[in-house]
């Protein structure tokens, strides 16, 4: 309620970081910008911005509930989120239920296996190497994070894909795939960090297949749009 | 000493297989052929084949009496080895000790950092997708391995570092990294397969730094030949 932007921090791919007075709080806007093949492929997709910030608040204050820690504050507005300031560890946590895009085309196997277990690997947030695949042996190698904090993520990030399956399965929707990252608070605290929405998960309608995700503007399958509302008016349950 | 070799099983970049009468054992045969880069260098190494041969079985013999099950079963000639034949587990396990090669390139550091622990990576063993790397959790979800087998196979790769880091230490080397090869035997007991060799290990000279591996010929940096010699002739103590 109080928190005002000040000084733009960062601006990325998806969103802007705004300071605000409170050095332990940062201001998240969402934009309709859509990128793909790691910011190669550039577009718009109206109304996305507005829709990733809904979607993510209401799925991390659901997650939250559920004793899973998120940066989440406050929802500013439409577009505008209040967030714990975090430190970003440099790590994409990937989690798949069922095999898909890169996967699929690096490991040369069909889309759609349905795995007994979930899978989890990790990607080094790096633009400019491309966001290599990293052990976690790595990660800890190379102090990106220690033995105790990737342990807490790797838990943290089964607890949460477990959740939103079910929050997305009450929809009809089929969690193929997501990305989280996570960040340290000021105090050292692991928070669940960034989004969660169309632009971070394969989302499947359970019936049709229908893919309600980005992959709609990677892939030129048009209906970008409508697939992000769909989503959002399941979730939010006015039909 | 029984062992005959039968026909060609299969021809590899550096060496071949060949049946035998017992239909649980197979003859490898090391050429003197060395490729890099997924097979797109390719050259020759005069007297390599001999000289993985002998260090591979000489390696062998002392892990298998450290406790590490092999394949290994009896030095037949300079070139030829009969070992215990077995099913291959599509997983190249790497281990790391320093960084170098392709992970520094992957990762944007230099060579030579010396990590607190050693890491493991594998990468699934297939040339046409380029060896890709794989998390141990897609290797169980893809059902190249189970997840004990997957638990034993890191287990002997982490003992296998501690007891070559050992033999080479004591030889005035630093084990930078490898490469191992598991399989499973008829009766489904997981053994240490392949070779360690300086085709498969990344083996520095502790004092000069000097390479005295693959590198030399990966790098064209000459005396490749000279190198694997000066590994071979330290580990036979013959000085
Ligand atoms: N709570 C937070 N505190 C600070 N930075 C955050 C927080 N949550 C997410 N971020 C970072 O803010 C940026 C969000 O913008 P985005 O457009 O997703 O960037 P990118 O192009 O780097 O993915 C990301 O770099 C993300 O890691
Ligand atoms: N004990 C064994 N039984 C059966 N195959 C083996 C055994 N040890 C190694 N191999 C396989 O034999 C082949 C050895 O030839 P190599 O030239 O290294 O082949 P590649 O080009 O596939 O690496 C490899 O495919 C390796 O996995
Ligand atoms: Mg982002
Ligand atoms: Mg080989």
């Amino acid at each position: 309620m109080s928190y005002e932007k000040r000084e733009q921090l960062y601006e990325g791919k998806a969103k802007k970081v705004y300071a605000t007075d409170d050095p332990n709080v940062v201001i998240v806007s969402y934009k309709d910008d859509a990128t793909a093949f790691n910011g190669l492929k550039k577009g718009t997709i109206a109304g996305k911005g507005a829709i990733n910030n809904r979607m993510t608040n209401n799925l991390m204050r659901r997650l939250e509930a559920a004793g899973v820690p998120t940066h989440y504050v406050e929802e500013l507005n439409d577009r505008e989120t209040a967030v714990k300031k975090v430190t970003i560890v440099p790590l994409e946590v990937i989690i798949r239920n069922i095999s898909a895009g890169s996967f699929a085309k690096r490991y040369g196997v069909e889309e759609g296996i349905v795995f007994d277990e979930p899978t989890i690997e990790l990607s080094y947030k790096n633009d400019d190497l491309g966001d290599p695949l990293m052990d976690g042996h790595h990660a800890i190698a190379l102090k990106l994070a220690t033995r105790d904090e990737l342990r807490l993520i790797k838990d943290y990030s089964f607890r949460i894909n477990d959740l939103l399956k079910g929050f997305m399965k009450e929809i009809g929707i089929d969690l193929v795939d997501f990305k989280l990252e996570f960040g340290k608070t000021a105090d050292g605290t692991i928070v669940l960090a960034d989004e969660i929405s169309p632009d971070t998960c394969r989302l499947w309608d359970e019936n049709t297949h229908e893919k309600l995700d980005k992959d709609r503007f990677r892939r030129d399958l048009g209906g970008a749009e409508e697939a992000y509302e769909e989503v959002m008016r399941r979730l939010m349950g006015d039909k």
